[in-house]
This record gives C-alpha cells, sequence and structure tokens, in this order.
C-alpha cells in the first residue's frame, strides 16, 4: 500500500472516508496534474544547476517524470488516499526510486508555493484559449455584420421597437463588448503570468535556490515577487472569475436576442438544427436549447466568482487551507467559457437571418417619429421639446397623417404646421426608413457608410489582438520546449 | 448504436460534442437516476390502474425497471449521446424490449415534470439526511455542555474578552442556532415533498392519467397542483440552497472559533488528529485543515444559491432549458451538507477542551468590571452611567484597586467610593469570576443554574424533532416498499 | 454640545468625520428610532416591576419617552456624534432629566440585546406588511383568472408556442407560486418573533431582571433564549433576505412576461399608462418602464442576501461589529419589497387583455401536435413514441394533412393511416384548440372546469392565510397599546 | 407647478406615489447632477460649433448652467415629480428661459447617451480618487516596513506559528496585493474614460453633430464607439466593483489580522483610541471597531457587484430601465472605499507594533524546525523526506533535543544523529530564529537583506504609478477648466 509521504511522522491516527473526502483536493487536481510534472522538472533541473541536487540524484527522477509527461500521470496519483496530487506523484515516485532518492525532490520549496505555481500554470493557459475564442467570435462578428450593411432592422428600447437600424449596427455592438472583455482577459493573463515558485511555505528557504531560473524554465514573464503574497494571494482567481463573468453576461444577452429573435411572434432568425431541441411530447417543437443554456452561464460563473471572494475573505496570512475550496469553482467555470463562445461563433455564423421580417418590422411602431421631430425643428424652427410634443400628440391620435400633426400643432401653438409649408410628400420622404438610417452616419452609428468605416476599423484591431496573442502562446511554448529538452539532456536520452 | 430517441423526427443535423457537452444534464442526472426508475415504474403502474396501457404492455418494461433497481442503471444510459437520463433509460428499454411496448411509457406525461418530480424525490432525502444529522451535531452539543456546566471560560465581544461566561453556555448558544436551521430544513422538505407528475410539459395531458395515485406511491404528500407551476417553479431549489446557506453560515462560525482556539496563542482546544494535518515542510505543524475546509464551505454554498437564483430570474412561464443549468450548483452543493454537519459533530465530540486555560483567561482583562458598575449601581445608588464611567476611568489608570477607583469616582462625583463604604474585601468579592457567572441565572444565562435548565429543554426539544423526522423517513420509505411490491406483484415475480 | 454617553470614559482622542462616518448607523438606525423607544420604555416598566429602579426615577424618563413615541424622535439624536440611534436618545435623555435620573435607564442591559430587539420589531412588522401585500396580489390574480376562465392562449416552453392553455391557468400559476412566498415570509416572521431583550452583552445581568415580561410587553411571541445565541445571530435578517429574494424572483417572472408581452410583436397586454414611460426624443415610445424595474429588483435583493451571508460568515461569538453593516443592507432592500408587491397588483388588475390575439396565436405553430399523436395512440394503436415520430415528421415536411401524416406514417410503419380509418374530418376534429384545452381538465390543468375548481380552492386557502396574519397583527397591536396604556398609567397621565 | 418635460404628449394618467418611487432615481443622481451640468454645457458648445443651434439660443441656457456649476444645482431639480436629474435640470431650465430657448437643448442626444456619460465621469473620477488613496497605503506600508526590517516576527500558515519572518516581510506582502489591485483600478479606468455622449437613443441622430467635439470638451480619452454599445453596455460598472471587491478582499484580510493581532491573546498591535470603542457596559473594553467594520465591507460590495451582474443578465440591446436600478448599486459601493483605504493608511500609520511580544513569539513552537530538517539535509546527507520525517518524530515526543532527534533517527533509520556528528551546539545554532530569517535572502524574502531591496524596488513603482495617476487628473482638470472657459466666452462674461 502507498503512503502519503507528507502526514506520517507528526500526526497519529486514520481517518475516516468522510474526513479524506473534505480534504481531497483531487476533482481540483486533474485540472493541474500536467503542470505538476512541469513545475517538478524545473525544480529539480534548478535544484541541480544551484548545487542543492546531484544530477544523479535528480536523472532517475526527472526520468520518471518524463515519462509522465508523455504517458499521463499515473491513475494511483490520484487516489483518495493522498491529500492531493503533489503528495501522489512524490508518493509513487518515491515508491520508484526509493526514499533516498526521490525524498530529495521537495527540498527548497513547499506546497504551498508548488500548488500556486500549478495553478497559475493552468489559468494562463485557459485565459489564453479564451481569447483565442473570443478573437474567432470577434471575428464572425464583423464578418457577419460585412454581410449586412444593408439589412435594415428594427432597434429596440425596452423590447419596444424604437428607430431602425442595420443588422450589421447590431452585431457590431457586440463585437465592441467582446473587445472590452477581450482586454480584461489579457490583463488577467499578464498578472495570472508570474512565478510564485521558490516562495516555499511563505519564508522562502534556506537552500541556495534561484527563482528567476524556474520562473524562466516555466515561461512565466517574472516571479510574483513577495513570498507570502505568492502563496496566499488568489485574486488571479478572482479577477479571472470577475472578467469571466462579465464576458458571460453579454453572452447571455447576445443568446437572450437569439431566443426572442426565433419566436413565432419575432422570427428574425432561424437557429440550425445543431443548436435546437424537440420536445418530448411536442413533435412540432424546435427550442433554441443552446441558446438558453449558453444564456444561463453567467449565473453560474458569477456564483463561482461569489464563492471565490467569500472564501478568500477576512482571512489571515499567509496559507489557510480554505484556499484549497476555491480551486475547483475557479476551474469548474472558467475551463467551459472557450466551448461556450465558440457555440455562440456557430450559432452566429450558421443561423440564417431573415432581413425581410426585420425590414417588414423596421416600418412598424412609428419607428421614425424621431427623424420627423427633428426635421421639424431644423426647417420649422421648431424648439426641440415642441416638436417632440406635437409628434406625440399626432400618434397618440393614432396616425402621423398632415391632418393628425396640424391637429397636434394647432393645440401647441396655435398654427398648422401645413400652413408653415409642411406637405404630406415631405412628411413621407422624412418618415422613410432608408433615409433615416443613411442620415445617421456618426462614427459608431448604423448608417451603412459608418458600418462600413466601422468594419475596416474593427478588422484592424482584432489583427492586432492576434499577433499580440499568437506572440504569448508561442513564448510558453517555446519556454516548455526547452525545459523538456533541458531535462531530456540530463537524463542523457 | 443508441438512438435518441426524443430527438429523431423533428430535427436535421448532426452535432459535434461540445454542443452535445453543453446540452447534457448527464452529471446532474447521476443524482437522479434511482429517482428516475421509481418515477418510471409509478407511472407505468398508474398507466395499468387508469386503463391507457394494458398490464401486458407494462409487464415487461416495468420487469426491466425493476431489474435496475435493483442492479443500478446500466452505464450505458448515461452515455453522452442521450441528453438526459430519462432519454437514456427510455431508449435502452426500447431497444430492449422494442419500440411497439417500450414506446407506449411516455404517454401521458413529459420530460418536464418527469425531471421536476426527479429533482424533488432526490432534494427531499437529502434534506432528510441533512435533518438527522443536524439532530445528532445537536445532540453532541447538548452533551458536550452537560459535562462543561462549570466550566468557566471568558465570552468575547470584537474577539476581545469580555465576560466570564461558561462552556455550557458556548456550546448551547450553537445547538439553539442550529435548531432554527433544523427548522428552517423541515419546512423546504414539506415544500418540496409535493408531486409535479402528471403535469406533463405544463398542461396536463388528454389522457386519463391520475395525478394523485402517482403522488401515493412516490410517497409525496400532495399534488404541487398548478401544472404551470409544477414543471416551471424551482423555489424548493433555491430555498434548499438558502437554507443550507444560512446553516454552513454557522458551521464557518463554529469554525473559526475551533480555528482561533486552537491556536498557540489560546490552546482552548486541542482537536483529535484525524481533523488535523500538518505541513509538507515544516514537520512540527499540526494544522486545523478539517475546520479550516468546513469554514470555507459556506461560500461554497452561497455561490450555489446565486447561480440558481440569478438563473431563475426573469425567465418567462414555462420551461425554458436555462432551468437544466440549475441543478448541478444544488445538488453539488447540498449533497454535502450532511457530511460536512457529521464531521463537526465529529470535531466536537472528539476535542480535548483545556478548561485550565480557559478558567485563566476568565480571569484576565478585567472581565468581571461590569459586575463592579452594577455592584456600584445597587449598593451605592449610582446612575449606571455614572458607575460605567467611574470604572472605565479606573481600568484607563490601570488598575480597579480600591485607591484607582477612589481617584476616578472623586474626578467624577467629587467623593471617594471608600467614603460611602467600599472596602477592599467588598471588591475582591464582587470581581470575583465564580460569583459573576454565578449571578447571570436568567433564562438563557450562563450560570450553571441556567445551563442545567437549558440542557434538560433542549434534550427535550431534540426528542421531538427526531420523532417528527422519523416519521417521514418512515412514510417515505413504507411508500417505496409499496411501489416495488405492487410493481413485481404486476409483473408475477 | 452633547457628548456620547458611552465613549467617554475609556477612550482618548477625538476622531475625524471618515471615522464617525464608517462606525455610524445612522442610516439604518432611522428605520429602528421609533421601536428603540418602544423598547426604552418597556426596558424602564420591567426595572420599576423588578424592584431594580424607583418608578420616580423611571417617571420622567418615560414622561420624555412618550413625548418622543407621539411627537417623533428628535432630529438631534441622529446627529452623525452619536454612534447610533441608542447613544442619541440615551444622550438626550441624560440632558433632559440629568445624569442621576437619565444614567439609570441603561442598567440590566447593553447595546448588543438592545439594536437586536429593535432590528426584530422592525423586521417583523416589514414581514407583515410584505405578506398583506402578498395576499392582495394573490387576490387580483384569483380574481383576474376567474374573468378568464374561458380566455384560450397559447403555453410556452423555451418561448415556443407549444400548447394551448387559459389565461387562467397562467395566473394561478403565479398564484400558487406566490402562496409559497407567502408560507416562507410567514415562517421568518415567526422566527423573527422572539425577545433577545435581556441578553445584555450576551451573559445577561447581575441584574435581576424579568426577561418574559419585556418580551410580553413588546408583543413578542417568546424569548431568543440562549443570550449568546441572541445577541450574536441575524439569521433572522438572512433568512428574512433569502425569502424576499426568492419572492422578487417570482415577480422578475411576472414581468418579464409583461415585458414580452406589451411588446409590438405579441401585444397580448396593454398595460395602463400610469406603469409606462415614453422616450426623451421618440415621442412614439410607450415603454413598460415599472415592470422592467421590477424585474431587475431580484438582482438587487440577492446582492443584499449576498452581503448578509458574507459578513456574517467566520464570525466567533458572540457581537461583532461588523453586523452593524449589515443591518443597512437588510433594511435597503425589504422595506421596498411590499411597494414592489403591490405595484404588481396593480398592473395586473389595471391590464388590459388582448384576448382575440392570445386566441389568434393559441391556433399558431402546430400547438395541439400532442392531441393529435395522443388520438393516434388511443384510437389506432400505435406506441406513443411512434405516433410522435410521425406527427413530429410531417410538420417536417410542413403540414399536418391527412396526406403528410399518411407519408410519415408510411415511412415509419409502411402503412398509410387513412387506410385505418383515419379522416379529414376527424383530424379537423383533434386538432381543434377548445377540444384541447377542455380535454386537460386533471387537478391542476388548464381545462375551464379545471381552472373553476383551483379559483374555489384558492380563495379558501387566501381566506386561512388572510385570517392568520390578521391574528398576527392584532395581537402585537394589542401589545403594544398595553405597552402604552401601562407608561402611561406610571407618569399619571 | 412644474411639469416633467419628457413624459407630458404620449402618456395619460396621473401616478401615485409608489410609482413615482420605484421609478425615480434621484438618490443616484445627486451623484452625477455636477457631471450633468457639464453635460449639458458640452452638448451645448458643440451643438453651435456645428451649426445647430445659434448662439443666441444657446447663450441664455449655458449662462443658466454656469449658475448652477458655481452654485450647486437647484434643490428643486431632485424633486421626486422629476423621473430623474436629467429631466429636472431641462424642466427647470425651460421654466426660466422659456420653451422656445429651452425646449432646444435636447437635440441630438437621448437621456440614454446623456446619463451614461454622466455614470461614466462620475466613476472615472472615483476611480482616479481610490487610486490615489491606494498609492498613499502602499507608501504607508513601504515606510512602516523599512522601519520593522528587523522585527522578527512569527509567519503563520493555518492561523499556526509557522517559521519565523519579519514584519517587513509581512507588509510589503499586502504593499504587493495592493498594487495589482492599483493596476486594475487603472485600467478599469482607461475603459470608462471613453465617451458615449452623441449615441442619443442608440442610433445616433440626424443633427450633424460632432462626437469627438464633446468627447474632448468633457476631458474624455476617446469615444465610446459604436453607438447601441455605447448606451447598453454597463461593464465599466461591473469592472469597478470587481476591482473594488477584489481590493476590499485584501483590506478584510489585513483588517482581520489587526483585529487578531490587538486580542489579549496575541498582543502585537496597539490601535490607536481614534480606531475603537469601547462597550455600552463594559467599561474595560477596548474594541477594534474600525478594523472590523472594514472587514465587512468586502461583502456590502460584493453584494454590489452581484446585483450589477444579475441585472444586465440576460437584457436584450439596447437600453432597458433595469439598467436605472443598477447605478445605486455602483455609487453606494464603490464611493466609499476611498474612505476605507484611507482609514486603513491611518490605523497602519498610528499603530504601535510590539516588537517584543512579536520577536517572543517567533521562538515558540519550534518555528525553525524545518531549518533543522534543512540542516539534516545538506551536512548529514539525508533525504529532505526522511530529515523532514526524523524531526516530526521529535517534536511529537515533546522536545527538539539531540536525545529526541537522535531517538527519532534510530527508529527510521538505525542510525543515531550524534553518531554522525551532530552536536547540541549545533543544534542549538540551527535552531536559532536571526540565522533562520536571515538565510531566507532570496528575491522576496524575509531576510533584512532581501527587504531592503524589496523597499527600494517597491518605492520606485509606487513612483511611477503616482505619476500616471497625476498625469491623467491633470489631463481631466484641464479639459474642465477649458470646457468652463469656453461656455464663459460664448456667455460674454
Amino acid at each position: 500500500m502507498h503512503t502519503d509521504v507528507v502526514r506520517q511522522g507528526r500526526l497519529r491516527g486514520d481517518r475516516d472516508g468522510s474526513i479524506e473526502d473534505l480534504l481531497s483536493s483531487m476533482t481540483a487536481d486533474r485540472e493541474i496534474a500536467e503542470a505538476d510534472i512541469e513545475v517538478d522538472i524545473a525544480h529539480l533541473l534548478m535544484l541541480v544547476s544551484c548545487g542543492i541536487l546531484t544530477s544523479d540524484h535528480a536523472s532517475p527522477l526527472i526520468r520518471e517524470l518524463l515519462f509522465y509527461y508523455k504517458n499521463g500521470v499515473p491513475k494511483e496519483a490520484f487516489h483518495p488516499r493522498f491529500e492531493d496530487i503533489h503528495a501522489g506523484i512524490e508518493s509513487l515516485l518515491i515508491e520508484k526510486v526509493g526514499m533516498d532518492t526521490g525524498g530529495r525532490m521537495h527540498a527548497g520549496r513547499s506546497r504551498n508555493d508548488e500548488v500556486a505555481t500549478c495553478l497559475r500554470i493552468k489559468t494562463r493557459e485557459i485565459l489564453l484559449d479564451q481569447i483565442e475564442a473570443l478573437i474567432d467570435l470577434r471575428t464572425v462578428l464583423v464578418d457577419t455584420a460585412s454581410e449586412h450593411v444593408h439589412s435594415i432592422m428594427p432597434g429596440f428600447t425596452h423590447l419596444q421597437h424604437a428607430q431602425p437600424t442595420t443588422l450589421a449596427h447590431y452585431l457590431l455592438a457586440y463585437e465592441e463588448v467582446f473587445s472590452r472583455d477581450n482586454e480584461r482577459l489579457y490583463q488577467a493573463f499578464l498578472r495570472t503570468n508570474r512565478s510564485p515558485l521558490g516562495a516555499a511555505a511563505f519564508a522562502t528557504t534556506g537552500f541556495p535556490i534561484d527563482r528567476g531560473y524556474t520562473a524562466r524554465l516555466l515561461g512565466f514573464e517574472s516571479i510574483s515577487c513577495n513570498t507570502m503574497d505568492a502563496v496566499a494571494s488568489r485574486d488571479f482567481a478572482a479577477e479571472s472569475l470577475a472578467a469571466a463573468t462579465i464576458l458571460m453576461t453579454h453572452i447571455s444577452r447576445l443568446c437572450e436576442e437569439l431566443v426572442i429573435w426565433s419566436t413565432s411572434f419575432v422570427r428574425f432568425v432561424d437557429l440550425d438544427d445543431r443548436y435546437c431541441s424537440t420536445s418530448s411530447i411536442m413533435p412540432q417543437k424546435k427550442n433554441p436549447d443552446v441558446a438558453e443554456i449558453l444564456r444561463s452561464r453567467a449565473g453560474s460563473v458569477l456564483g463561482a466568482l461569489v464563492s471565490a471572494v467569500s472564501i478568500e475573505k477576512s482571512l489571515p496570512l499567509s496559507y489557510n487551507r480554505d484556499l484549497q475550496e476555491l480551486s475547483p469553482h475557479l476551474f469548474r467555470e472558467i475551463i467551459p467559457v472557450s466551448r461556450d463562445i465558440r457555440l455562440v461563433s456557430g450559432m452566429i455564423a450558421s443561423a440564417g437571418f431573415h432581413t425581410d421580417r426585420m425590414r417588414e418590422e423596421a416600418e412598424r411602431g412609428f419607428s421614425t417619429a424621431t427623424d420627423l421631430a427633428d426635421h421639424l425643428v431644423v426647417n420649422y424652427g421648431l424648439a426641440f421639446r415642441a416638436a417632440h410634443n406635437i409628434v406625440g400628440r399626432a400618434i397618440r391620435s393614432g396616425s402621423l397623417s398632415l391632418e393628425a400633426l396640424d391637429d397636434a400643432s394647432c393645440q401647441l401653438t396655435g398654427r398648422k404646421l401645413s400652413e408653415q409649408g409642411l406637405s404630406g410628400d415631405e412628411l413621407s420622404r422624412v418618415l422613410e426608413v432608408n433615409q433615416s438610417v443613411a442620415a445617421r452616419r456618426h462614427p459608431g452609428g448604423p448608417a451603412p457608410a459608418a458600418v462600413l468605416d466601422a468594419v475596416l476599423h474593427r478588422k484592424s484591431v482584432i489583427g492586432k489582438d492576434t499577433a499580440m496573442i499568437q506572440e504569448q502562446k508561442e513564448r510558453i511554448m517555446v519556454a516548455k520546449e526547452e525545459l523538456m529538452d533541458t531535462a531530456e539532456r540530463m537524463v542523457g536520452s
């Protein structure tokens, strides 16, 4: 039977299953097992490089770790009798190469810095993946927008028909929203990408280690300097969850639109069958299930953020075991985010937009009434509030005919607008939807001219973001290759 | 290859893994698979009883379901190609007994009412288990209190030494706290124990079903009447999570005490080694890890509550797929609560309380200064505020000697207390800790007399709560046995 | 200048404004000022009754308090130089009647029990008001339902047209939802209605007080017994917020329906102008603003619950100042709940339901496809899954004509349904909406017969709930009158 | 009587107080009233500059607005009969200068972009103030650290004595934590500092406005481009709340330390009386109330974040009234953060640290056991795990004497350490606390040499952060002065 190498020595007494169940971090540890192999190898290379360990002692350990790296961490390492994966791997190694060699690996570090390092390695990888997925989604939105520069649709406030806009304008709104999410994720990545290794329990160690060397081997940008902070802080987790929460809130909004747009009432969009389900008893149903679940996921991520924050709250320095309960919340909710983003991309890219229905609805509900009020301001010298009032009264009477406007104008100003020159033709022209949209060509506006500009600009922004993220990915990949090469060289394979 | 029986027919197109991953509810479904077997059997018995299905058609299905019930749901039923366990089981049955027979089971119901029924069966079971664990914990607290009726300790406000109390008083405070949690869990149980079955998609069904009969077969107290409410509402989940959150908050407080009490500074308690860990590098450490993780768990449950509420918020009637995302949060957090409660019981029952250290600390820090102020009020006619002020000044000068009090009294009233008869002996007597505690014998107070009364009273309350919960457990167990007996009789085994 | 009577004596040093700002609880204290007067009077009457204070000392204090009670607490009592309203009132009294008399009021109690008592008095009052408002809303829903027993409308799942139902069924679903909220609020009320008074700092007091007497005077049902629990626990606050959160989630759902139903797309409801706003620039707009804000309020109350729980988490016994930060969250969010409920009642009662639009939509989208599948099961011996499959295929082909069904049937079973006797007339009859609804007459179902039964039943439930709450209100009102009468008698007015 | 200029025209019916109460945003509007004046002035200057308004029409409006700016917004503007401050100010202006002039101000914008702009102006100002306060706190921490480079104290894990460290190391840990908060706040500031003005309702306007000009006048760094995003998004609010939540969580941890350190048990710190309170009945008490309330505030801010996110979740574009309910949560919780930070600075700067007590405790509890284990590894060739095990066994026997170590060593390896040369003197030297700390001189470690380096490095980082924030403040201040100067010039004063 394997024994947990950490526990023996100081403490007596066997535990029943429920204590092990509570204390075990194995669920979250599955996510960091691979990172732990890298950390073990980097630590061993450093111990040798600093003269703390001979390469004779290090080599059998590294050889075994390289085997795990290539073939996967052995199942036994996850057995619940180990408190965590770190104890599991160390115990297996000791069993394999003997205590005299295996027992030397943990010199100059502690589980506190080891686990913090693994969590950061895994989190930075997840963040990079989210950013890649987000860049794809932004590209899909811009590409789809570029096909719908002239697709006129009603814009809504309060879910009521408001003013006409273009589908491109709508889609570009979401792209701009997601570009800020991109910024937040990237900044969270930069703050995560700092190495706690070498902090040991919190006070570093008396061994002559080299923190900068392990940081470089593991592809970190720098060390997380103060060693008490390095083991005690989890703001990289809270921040990653906060960024994901805000991002998923945006996805919930977009999915709410897709749910509403695909109702029988609206029919603006036809989602691909892949993203829909039917009913177990109503054979006619086509339900937007993927959009519904994605809509709900903001609530899931928010809950994990609440857990993370309320767990960290009021904990004194340095490490407290409460922090272990935080990690599963982190990984449970940030890992699926990339999948969620990609599903949104897929739904948008495969969706059929019914631009005829959009156009039809854009003309309903006095959608250009503001244009008329503006026209009265510019051409008939009315104050905006007076014009707004006249048009409002006419609408309440049920029509925007010349007669209705004259009646309203008389009530408010004592004069008919037709007497001042307003004609029926002019009225029709002003109320026409195409001209209304075309006039709104300010930066960020819905006019075809404005959205075409925006499409070009956003493509260039996306291009820069892509280059930035590719560089970061490359840097980490190169470091990983070098780490493994150095390790291979030491074991002479 | 098995096919999902629900999806075929209406929708085209194959799905990639990430869509299935998102849509699949299999993680949470593991928790309700057994309940689903019961629901299937009860539904079939009802269909036969109401003349909707012949027993010839029902028998092979029931026979297979009884087999699953005894031997466990087959692994294949959880395959991700099925959206959920309901489709999984139905598909396996159809494969086994053929479409003509297997395809009849779903008549008169829908997955909407089926899943709601399963969720309630599992939730009521969890709630009952939590209550049982809580009654044990309350018993441990009262029993431990009864051993410490005379164990004097300092009470704290603001974590500062305040007034002396007894350990019994402390422990009984938590028992009373947990008795309210018990009430909340029981009321959540009663609201959960209502059957949605027969609601079908939300509008019941045209088949002549009998909702009361399935409710009785499944041990429900009544039906969840309105059928739109029955499939669309998840307040039983939110309420269960809220009750668990409040309960776990109380456990976090008790565990915070245990963490503080077991520091080198305080040493009021020695936790059993089973509940502690050591460090991976500091061989001297004995850390209260179980108490720390239990302290953190309130944050986990709170997060699940936030997820549940924010997912349900703003959903129109009746069923929306968002609700599927809610169930994993429910089960993930309410299932471990019983374990957590039992671990607290174990920690308290096995803890060594250092009553000598408690006694020593009870006498520090002018802990009976209030008694002195009260004494001055009663015996020297001072107003409370004046007495409070005099004692406060004396303490600020560093001592509660007769001299210090005289000085303070002179400053404030112009007269020495010693001139009014206060003697050094009297002062010592008043400041003595034992008499201070003994005087506080009001209901709910710390005096040995008061806590002895409380111990007796609480035992009787616990007795009543135990009887109530046992009756509910029995009722459900009997219903389950009858359900299976009826099923066995129909298949003639 | 008034001085804070509590602070003087022990502590040196003046504070700048920001410390006072942080420490002051005055915002929340405005809510409990009246309760504090009652608590002061009850405490004084008890001190006299127990022989701790002479009526000569008590009378001037009671006289002043009665004046405050009738004329309102003086503004000066809320000045930020006092840490809280309790210190404010006591300081004013001392200034008025002198230290020798005024300084006697605080004997035998502490701010810890005083504030806990005030919080419970105010909270129970708010809960009763919420319940009254909720009973009104439930009455409005049942009354409106009774007018729409025959108003056929489409029911939705996934916001897609599903099966026809009745508006009465819809409204009764919400009544049943709110009846559970009613239960939860009432149970929270019962747990709140227990008196902490006499617990003093947490250890009761050496004075011979009578906790039962003050509890009766203040209309509490019992004492909150253990005195450490009495001052340290705030689960009545967390529970009240949890109940309000769940309730407001239900209101968010109903308001989401009203927002959707009042769009130009749906037009099921016309909200009264009072509940709507227009746009500052789009004169044609009529926006459902009240429904939108009410929809959002669940998020506000949920936030307060999160604050309350995460503040209480991990606090050791007994009182900690953190608890002061909890009260503003409680009152800020539970006080407006009654207003919110009443606004929903008003919106529903004044809404115009467009039953013609509902009827029109009920017939769209193959809404009775399930009836057809069921019909094929009952009359043509098909298994449910086979029937479901045939109907689904026909719908995918675009029609539920006899031809389409025959084609689908041939594909699946090799036989036409028309050959088995299915006729076009029969098909029309089965697909007819009225008969579909009428057939769903199971308890809780949408059929006119079923909803009529439900209306009667719910009225009787509401009647019982009304009686229960009126009795509680009366009991508290009577206690309050007796308290003031007793006080008046003592001061001889 | 003033009338709300927006509502008239389209809608009928008077409202009762509760509707106005719900719809009114006046509480939050107090925070943005000054910003609204700036926005009105900038908008008017732009209208003139673009030829949409004559300076004759603009001047009387600007004159009045400048008066408000200097003398404060008139009280009447906040009257609840106005839905919001924007309608209030516009209505007052119209009353003052007449409809024909006053009614022209709102041309080319909407309340949607107006309120979004005001919210961002106020939020960026709050963020800058938080950053300034944070830079002060970081400076206090570094300065205090520089005084305690040699103050040895015990470090803790699990609140158990672990290894010796220095007070400087402890304080620098928090400085490094807060420097990341500083980064987050600054990045939130940059994303907030973008102008939505000109988006109008969401579709810009047909008037020939200039969005860039108003953005420059108001000191924004750029425009928030897409106009649908500009009015519909509140991620700047969610992000600000998330950054504040994480920051306040860190403050809660530091305050937890202060609460624990100031107990009678620990006595590491003596907080200045200003930050403490006494008890209303226990005259001896000195309670760390400020630290307690500050500890709780993370819960308050977290709650506001939950409210903000759950309110925004699932809202379709563009503006929905739900967003109004979000603003009070934002301002209620982010405004006091600067005060909170400054109180922490004050507490730390005025605290008396009992370095003698710290030193005394640093030597308790086998705090240098790890040093001994490391020594055995380096000098006696033991594997780390073996050394860890031997030291752990000796401690369990109660002592780290040479005898105890020899016994443990025999049990495990069969050999005594003393036989291998370990002497009592050597043992004492290794276990000595000063040398233990001095050896930990790695970057970020606790050794005096390491913390001195860190103090220098952190001062330079703080210097750069200060320069950055001063530049931003200056830029905004200059813009504001120019805005007012331009306005003054137009009205010729």
